[in-house]
C-alpha cells in the first residue's frame, strides 16, 4: 500500500536550514552544507544537472534514487512553494505533482519535465487525500518546511521518518522538532547508515492515541 | 594507543536531559526515556543491579559492554560530579579513576568497588593529562555535563564521539550542541546501527586549525 513519507536533511545539531534565512536564501547561512552528501550523488547531478553527468554512485547515491523512484506526490507548505517558485530552475525537480496547501487559490501551474503545483486551500488533510489518489501505488512525500511536516506528524498522516544527519554545526536556525513534543506519531527506529558524509535514520511512524488532556505543545 | 572519547545519549530533538532538572533530577522531566535502552541491557543490569540478573542480550547490550571495558578513566565537570555525589549508589559506577574538573580542591575520594574521584582544580586539560596517564593502554571518556564536553571538543581533546539517539521527543532542556559552532573538531561519520530501542551513531572527529579571527560562540 502507498505510504506517506518525510525524508530530510540535518546538521547534526538538529537544524534543517541555518540563521539568516530570507528569500533567495532558504537554506541560511550554511545550510548548503546540510545537503552536500545529497549534491554528491550521481542521482542529483542527473536531476538537476541537465548533462547528467557528474555525482557520484555507491550508498547515497541509490537512496536518494530510491526517494525519487518511489515518489508519486509531494505535499509542501506555501512557505516553501514560495522559496521555491523563486529558486527553482524552469524545469522543476519533482517531475510530478505536488499539492500546496495555502490559503490563496490559484489554477494549477504546470512546469516543463512533468512537475504540476496544485494549489489546495481547504487544509493539510485534503491536500494529503488528494496527494495520495495522484500517487496511486506510489508513495506521498511530505516535503517541508517545518511546520507542514510537524503538522502530518501531529496529524498521524506520516508512516515514515528519514533523517540525514550530516556532520556540521550550525549553531541557529530552524529546527525540525522545535516545540513538538505530542503527537499522534510514535517513531520507532528501522535502520541506520552511515556513509563517510552522511548518517541516515529510518524510523517508522506509530499511530498513537493521545488522551485528549494532553497539551498539545 | 589510548582515545578518548563522548558517548552520550540524546533525544531525536538532541537533548542530553529533559526541563526541570534539579538537584536529585538530573535528566529532567522525561529525561529517563533518553537512556531505556540502556537499561534494558543486560550490562547495566549487572553493572548497576548488584545481583547481576535480568537485562538484554544483544548488539545494544555488547555495545554497552564494550564502553565499560574500553575505559581506564573518566573525566567529568563539577555540576555532573554534584549530582552524582547524591545520586550513585554507594558502589559509584564506574569502577576506574574519575577526574572531577572543579574550582574547590578536595582530597581524593575512593568509593567501594574501585571508583576513585580525583579532583582537579587547574583546568580541563589537567584533567585530560591525569586521565590518559591513569588511563594506561585503555581510553579515557569525558562523561559530561555539555560544558565540559564542548570544552573537550573545542579544545580539540576527543578522537571519537558516540550519540545515542533514543526515539523520543522532549521539547525542552538541555542540548548537548547548543550554542557550539566554531570546533577545532571536524566530525566525520565512521558508523550508524538501529536497534529497536535505539540509534547508534558514531564519529571520529578530527583535528583542524581555526582562523584566528573566527569567533568562539
Amino acid at each position: 500500500m502507498s505510504k506517506v513519507f518525510v525524508d530530510v536533511g540535518l546538521s547534526l545539531d538538529g537544524f534543517l536550514a541555518g540563521p539568516g534565512r530570507r528569500p533567495g536564501h532558504p537554506l541560511g547561512d550554511g545550510g548548503l552544507a546540510i545537503h552536500e552528501w545529497m549534491f554528491a550523488t550521481a542521482a542529483f547531478a542527473e536531476r538537476h544537472g541537465g548533462d547528467g553527468g557528474g555525482g557520484e554512485r555507491g550508498p547515497d547515491d541509490e537512496l536518494v534514487r530510491a526517494v525519487f523512484a518511489r515518489t508519486g506526490a509531494y505535499v509542501m507548505g506555501r512557505c516553501m512553494f514560495d522559496e521555491g517558485e523563486v529558486g527553482w530552475p524552469e524545469h522543476a525537480p519533482f517531475h510530478a505533482p505536488v499539492f500546496v496547501v495555502t490559503r490563496h487559490a490559484r489554477a494549477p501551474w504546470g512546469r516543463p519535465g512533468g512537475t504540476t503545483f496544485h494549489f489546495v486551500t481547504d487544509g493539510l488533510a485534503s491536500a494529503m487525500r488528494q496527494a495520495r489518489a495522484a500517487a496511486g501505488e506510489r508513495d506521498v512525500r511530505v516535503s517541508g518546511g517545518a511546520d507542514v511536516i510537524q503538522q502530518a506528524f501531529e496529524d498521524g498522516h506520516v508512516d515514515e521518518l528519514t533523517l540525514h544527519v550530516a556532520p556540521v554545526l550550525l549553531g541557529q536556525g530552524l529546527r525540525l522538532f522545535d516545540g513538538m513534543v505530542a503527537t499522534r506519531c510514535r517513531f520507532e527506529p528501522l535502520a541506520a547508515a552511515a556513509s563517510p558524509r552522511v548518517q541516515h535514520l529510518h524510523f517508522r511512524c506509530v499511530p498513537r492515541s493521545l488522551p485528549t488532556s494532553e497539551p498539545r505543545s
